[in-house]
């Protein structure tokens, strides 16, 4: 291996330039150098971005830019959210520490790693976080919450610094090497509600947008094998032949 | 004891009043109130700093002010300097996970700790290092080592938290009462295989069996909620009465 590899950090609809840099520059103090950008407020390349990341400026311009969260994470087989509140979804969460155990023993393991921020205030939608396979929560004061993004980047990137020296041995299904990507789960998360929403499935209407979350987070919460995947893409397409025959 | 014992971080001759409302922020997310200032350069009390603190405003009204470093510490019996160059002082040098360890360990045992924060660009000068009993230095990327005072402050306070808090992070799923239970699963299992029989998804016959326990197995091996096992009922019910209309 030629290069080191490292985790994703994919920040998702950043408003302001400033923050983007600073993300760049907390990152870069703790050797992690790969970001991608969703949809930034102003557009790319922002120059108040590249003003606050001066040493750190190579981060921006290797960063890869895209329109979505999706798009985004396409690559990545094991993807974590940081968010304060998990809103009901069902989802593990972890401390910034156990997230990057995690994510050390899957990059080890040769999978690829996105760690994904919410814009600034707002964070991240519900239909993001039901597309992360996993929330990290950092355990701030109840009564007093109030980490910017750039502090968030910091501290998560502070843990892959003191995880990485570390072995995990943490269990895994058998089977190892093919875990389906965020793209294939997508995809798949795609053909479920299209061919359900000819069916019926989402109804009453006021509840078809949670169900159709409920539905999509259950996919990305699963440890599926690409195997696993064709054959939950197969189980429907049947059904879909079955009904067509009539 | 009617009050929890924390370390107090004490500020040396801080330079703008933003980054010390910022680090009152950044103490004041991981449950530390006690503040110490020494010699602010603008004075005090300093509205930029007041505006900055916002909802950790108080941290600046108890702040307790002092003219030298050696006055602010004087009733501490462990010092801890945060600085990036120990330059040539023998003294134990520890990462803030040692020291807040060491830290919580001392304040059990009854003592006051003091962490010192230089100033902005300049840092502690070397007198004020030879005044604390170690060193405390954040391992950051030798090439680019840029955490400001805030960020110094907030990694510190973060692992007094992770040393001593109280907020437990689950590894498995929120909500773990209600995961299906195997009677479940092999029900769900059976509805699968029935449907998916008639369906004639199971084809070619000579692989019908291995194919019938990969679709078992896949339930089986993911961890499914009771609401999970619904849904997937759901989904396949709603096939079937999609076919039969027609």
């Amino acid at each position: 291996m030629t290069d080191p590899v490292l985790p994703v950090f994919v920040l998702v609809r950043p408003q302001m330039g400033e923050n983007i840099g600073a993300a760049a520059r907390a990152m870069w103090n703790f050797g992690l150098d790969r970001m991608r950008i969703v949809a930034p407020r102003d557009g790319w390349p922002n120059e108040k971005a590249v003003a606050m990341a001066s040493g750190a400026g190579r981060l921006l311009d290797e960063a890869q830019l895209t329109e979505t969260m999706a798009e985004a994470v396409a690559d990545c087989t094991l993807v974590l959210a940081t968010t304060a509140r998990p809103r009901g979804l069902t989802k593990p969460v972890l401390s910034p520490e156990q997230a990057m155990a995690l994510a050390a023993e899957r990059i080890a393991a040769g999978e690829k790693v996105a760690v994904i921020f919410g814009p600034e205030r707002a964070g991240l939608e519900n239909e993001e976080i039901a597309r992360a396979n996993a929330i990290i929560s950092v355990p701030v004061n109840p009564v007093f919450a109030s980490l910017n993004l750039a502090q968030c980047v910091l501290l998560v990137a502070y843990e892959w610094m003191r995880k990485t020296g570390e072995v995990v041995h943490e269990l895994r299904e058998p089977g190892g090497s093919d875990w389906a990507n965020a793209g294939e789960i997508e995809k798949l998360g795609d053909h479920y509600e299209q061919r359900m929403e000819e069916a019926g499935f989402f109804f009453p209407e006021h509840k078809a947008d949670s169900m159709k979350m409920n539905l999509r987070n259950l996919w990305s919460r699963l440890p599926l094998t690409q195997a696993d995947v064709r054959m939950l893409h197969g189980v429907l397409r049947q059904m879909v032949r079955w009904k067509e025959r009539g």
